[in-house]
């Protein structure tokens, strides 16, 4: 425990910051409730709709904030990340807003819109195999032979400040209707956007439950959140959270989670979908299963919010038409 | 043009009073915008996601507001209603939420989901025949019988304050924006939306282009505007917005279009369907597809709105799972 009191490597200050560089070119997404969701769940439960940001995710935000944060001496060479989609989209268009050339490592089994959005900002698209290859070493390839920044998708301060603004608006917009929040849950794949949140409410709100969200299986943060140390997840197959399927939490944002997340929770691919109908039936608003996967487990009954005040982060909503065909009809 | 100078029935003040009675229980929804909308229509477009909106469309506006005006003493009889179906979950969630009964008539095709989500409020759902029976001799039968309130759909000058609460709203945004709208879109069925929408924006942009926006054949506003006096449509079938289906304008709610409104405008069901993906895909919100109407006309080159800046109201997003899996698919 004596690195309790070590100062954490974001501040809230680093996402207000973030919030300036990114206030001419982010959405400022709202906060929604549904008295239907409430009753559901006997809580008081708000969802912050990341999936009308910009690009469709949340990623954005990292990635703009970082890319904003490169000097101008090196944006000549570009930049490069790797990413399975939403990450993919938010460099690109970062990259499209400050005229800088994006290439980006995706694996051959990204869903195609992901895939057809991160080319439409502009960017080159390198497939690889998500079996096979290591796209950290292909992404430090392109890298080297472009003088190209890598940006990666979750272990970065400025990417972590970028996804705090997320955090920082959910934390305005309740002080703004006089409420405080009991627990507030993000979805997690390296833990960018949960270490953002979790360092923007705590700032606020101190007294608030934080807590990440994953697939079933691919429960990497539940894990080590328990064992006090990175854990790898040890699931082999395939979840149709695509935008959830990182083994191990990220060092940086792990150093941030351990101090402030107090567990994490899970939901299966059934209960996801279910979350991803009941987005549609009752807020009309396309949320990708990854996005889900709080929802999903707040109304599968895996949290206590009984009687309480809680917030969950649809982190985005790019989905391919088929599969939310066959999740809503 | 001697009625020029004449008062409108319903003024901007009636909507302010609506907004103060509304601000409770109703849903600000926000102003969207995105880079790849404004590049395909050579535009800076704003939409109004009134699926956001409590019961997923406007709908609860104009009942709620409606609703609240009815005296103590006259609501132990409750109050019974006709529609196609937002209307109904409109009035139902209003009365749910004032303790009133509610008694809805609708018609036998309209959309599962909205027959359910009505129910689902709490209102009694009595159905009939949409080619054979008459909807308002129905409900003045009900009404008549338990001494209920008749909440009409449009022809109610509470109900055009309430729908004007939309436009008092876009036209407070894109103040805060510093942005001055050229065109101003909005789907009409009986006028109502189109109309209150109308009387918000012009008393704060006078210069600004009221359009209607209707399904290819139900084309009754459009017809009127050029006649310069109420005409039906002449359309036999049936359109997939099936909540844009009334055959003529209402009186009061034309006696306004007719004086703030420019033209309607139209859209097929192939450019409606087009238009409800294109919003899946780049904004990931759900809209009906008599909801994305006027958003259908845009894309589809039938408004000049090149270089100017343009706002569409989205009205709902009650559609059933299986037509819009295949719409989006």
């Amino acid at each position: 425990m004596s690195n309790s009191v070590a100062p954490l490597p974001v501040t809230s200050m680093d996402i207000d910051a973030a919030a300036r560089v990114l206030a001419p070119f982010a959405i400022r997404t709202p906060l929604l409730s549904s008295p239907a969701l409430d009753e559901r769940v006997g809580a008081k439960v708000f969802l912050k709709p990341e999936m009308l940001q910009r690009t469709g995710s949340f990623k954005f935000r990292g990635a703009f904030n970082k890319l904003s944060s490169i000097p101008q001496e090196a944006r000549g060479g570009g930049v490069v990340a790797f990413s399975s989609g939403n990450h993919a989209q938010g460099v690109a268009a970062a990259a499209q807003i400050l005229n800088m050339r994006a290439t980006i490592v995706m694996p051959a089994d990204a869903p195609r819109s992901k895939r057809e959005r991160t080319k439409g900002y502009g960017a080159e698209v390198v497939l690889y195999d998500r079996d096979r290859e290591d796209r950290e070493a292909i992404a430090g390839d392109i890298a080297r032979k472009h003088g190209a920044t890598l940006v990666r998708p979750y272990d970065d301060l400025k990417v972590i400040a970028g996804q705090g603004t997320v955090g920082r608006e959910i934390a305005e917009d309740l002080a703004m209707l006089g409420v405080t929040p009991d627990i507030v849950v993000a979805p997690a794949s390296g833990g960018g956007l949960v270490a953002g949140v979790a360092t923007a409410i705590k700032a606020r709100y101190p007294q608030a439950v934080l807590m990440s969200a994953e697939p079933e299986g691919f429960d990497d943060h539940a894990r080590s959140l328990r064992a006090g140390k990175r854990e790898p997840h040890h699931a082999e197959g395939r979840t149709i959270c695509d935008a959830l399927m990182a083994t191990v939490p990220g060092e940086i944002t792990f150093a941030i989670n351990q101090r402030l997340l107090t567990q994490g929770v899970t939901a299966s691919d059934a209960e996801v979908g279910a979350a991803v109908a009941f987005v549609f039936r009752e807020f009309k608003l396309v949320v990708e299963p990854g996005g889900a996967v709080g929802l999903a487990a707040l109304l599968a009954g895996h949290i206590e919010a009984h009687g309480k005040t809680i917030v969950i982060v649809l982190s985005g909503g790019n989905v391919d038409a088929d599969l939310y065909a066959r999740l809503v009809a």
